[in-house]
């Protein structure tokens, strides 16, 4: 069976290593005491894939019981009106994950996904069609990731509504498997590759902003979506009577570009995305675009839903770490918006290269680092690496080293 | 008034200079004598900004007659169904670029557009709104392409209508205004800088392959599109009888990846999507998923529509020219699908160098540049450069020398 013991929601702030036998050892969890009502929660674990098999009667049956593929697992979620959304994701992602990468795992194995998961070859150059469409082991793999966040997704809102609680998460997720290392990012969490001479971002922000041209165009086609309470354009700020026949700045869904308009009376209603930068808010209530959860969330004194606007589909981007000549020192930085709103990627490059740099001899400098950039979220920097800024939201870290003579090795 | 004499419909192979005055030459036309019947448009010329004011009456008062602002103008249309779409085309989308432009034209020239194209301030942070937004005049150029496209596409829906006539056509377009290079795209042509050490691609190809997703996910969102008689889902080949049941590889509009799903009747269906590469047809009918026209285009023997799943929307990237330090043989390359089925950019960039370097005082050699590419595409090639490959498809070709000291001067 899989270690499920290994899962369990935690905390406050996050690191997670493996040793140098490849296995994981116990999280630090550090309350950084910022808030008494935290809604970052987090998991992480050793993922391990049993062999299935398609049998008779429509079952899947568990040819092999021992763990077949064995992968690393870590996943941050930040929680907003309420911490259930972002527990639940926190219990039932991994899972959801396991059982889409068992469903597949004969093709995960292959050279080639075969064009039949139960290898039979119907047409003879079936091998020619799934090379034609360039399909690789790895596409399983992120269409696991795509198709476990929808099914937790599922889950939540079937929990949610069963106890009657509520709420919604953003969801940043890391597997390393075969050698790769997998990122799949549904929210405005970040996940950042630092090396001695590179920093390459691995997720992309989904917020109103970054998805505008989405948003509005689903307005477009479903106008009744708004209720006729929301304008669709979007417009430098928010309108007023003084603006009504003016020509002014605006956009809509099918812009990258602006344009002028004269401003009607229905462009003075509230924008459906509005505000800017961390301000954005999407009708108003969310400043996040994906995630998990958010069923029944409402606009305030209204029965317009943020659901449609919302996508529970994450972006996968892929690390080939076999590719990489991995040093010592490289790491991946995971973490929620609270540590990204005070310090850019490059700050916590230099915090990483020169902690790691000045710690190795310490057999816990991982986990201490993650500490440091907790810590210089909360003022209390001496100003030689961070601006000694503040964040008031919740931060959660995980510094993964992937160099280690266990990560990755996956096998059977 | 601007000079629409300049603009003409031409046909089957281009070549377009600025001389070293700063202005245009004769179009050279060589018909490449593929076919009787070319469906291939283009249109080139300077285009003439005036300078217009909102005046009373909600009416556009041409305030200076005279040029107030000048640039240069490439387009090439590739029709399908027939020539009318691509010749409506050649004739009106930069009459709606103008018009488009001279609507804005105060924006363009401030350092900053302002809030109200008026310039009167309604509110004293306006400036500052705008200057979050990160709105530069470049947007607006950026949002005047996007609306001239729309309604070049209003038009010859209007047009062909009133005609009886059929057909569409993709749409490539360059305008070089103030220093800068501005390239919209609609369809599968594509535009290249081609410099000496520098092959940079200026625009993507919209067929339905790149644009899987934004189909699958409109048929998901209304799959009375599709009238029962198409599968949304992406399958490695066309599926049949024997594969019921079976676990076969496949993916939705949710998905970068692929997974397996158990074959059901329904998915036996003709696909969305089908083909490969330059097979790949949209409802089978179509090989691209952008462009204009085709308002009345049905799939054959049905009532299904293709319009909804097209759009006229361009992509458009800008060039800032300035920014460049352009040398003398830096020329961008713009062409329909039938150069770049057969020539790769490489390949055409080794042609440009070495035809460009061996011809240094031939005063018409972007124009012999032009023909030699078309040539390459005929297996008239020697093999030195090309492969000697024959398209049979409709070719046309703009070679726009950059460095030229009238080019992007623009002003007023």
């Amino acid at each position: 069976m899989a270690p499920k013991k290994q899962f369990s929601p935690v905390k406050s702030l996050y690191h997670r290593g493996i040793d140098e036998t490849g296995d994981v050892y116990d999280l630090r969890i550090i309350n950084a005491e910022k808030s008494e009502f935290n809604e970052d929660q987090a998991a992480c674990g050793k993922l391990c894939i049993q062999r299935c098999e398609f049998g008779i009667e429509e079952e899947w049956l568990t040819v092999c019981p021992e763990e077949f593929l064995t992968g690393h697992y870590w996943a941050l979620f930040d929680g907003h009106g309420g911490p259930a959304a972002a527990i639940l994701a926190a219990n039932t992602l991994h899972s959801c994950l396991r059982r889409q990468l068992e469903a597949v795992v004969d093709g995960l194995l292959a050279t080639q996904p075969p064009m039949h998961l139960s290898g039979r070859c119907v047409c003879s150059s079936d091998p020619q069609f799934v090379k034609e469409k360039g399909i690789r082991a790895e596409d399983l793999v992120i269409g696991a990731l795509e198709n476990a966040f929808q099914e937790c997704d599922d889950v939540i809102g079937r929990e949610l509504e069963a106890s009657g609680q509520v709420g919604g998460c953003t969801a940043l997720v890391a597997v390393s498997l075969q050698g790769k290392l997998y990122v799949a990012n549904a929210g405005d969490s970040r996940a950042i590759l630092v090396r001695r001479d590179e920093i390459r971002v691995l997720s992309s922000e989904f917020t109103p902003e970054t998805e505008r041209q989405r948003i509005q165009q689903l307005a477009f086609i479903y106008p009744e979506l708004l209720a006729g309470e929301f304008t669709r354009l979007e417009f430098p700020r928010r309108l007023k009577g003084d603006d009504l026949g003016q020509k002014v700045l605006f956009r809509d869904h099918h812009m990258n570009g602006w344009s002028y308009k004269q401003v009607e009376k229905s462009d003075l209603k509230y924008p459906l995305i509005h505000g800017q930068g961390r301000q954005a808010r999407l009708l108003g209530t969310l400043a996040v675009s994906r995630g998990l959860g958010d069923h029944q969330l409402r606009v305030l004194d209204t029965n317009i839903q943020l659901k449609p606007f919302l996508l529970s589909i994450p972006q996968v981007t892929v690390l080939d770490m076999d590719q990489l000549a991995l040093q010592e020192e490289d790491v991946v930085v995971m973490a929620t918006d609270g540590l990204w709103d005070v310090l850019s990627n490059e700050q916590v490059a230099r915090l990483v290269r020169s902690f790691l740099t000045g710690n190795r001899e310490d057999p816990h400098r991982f986990s201490e680092l993650a500490k440091v950039l907790i810590h210089n979220t909360q003022g209390k920097d001496d100003g030689a690496n961070g601006e000694g800024q503040v964040s008031y939201d919740d931060v959660s870290v995980f510094v993964i080293p992937l160099h280690s003579p266990g990560q990755g090795s996956g096998g059977h």
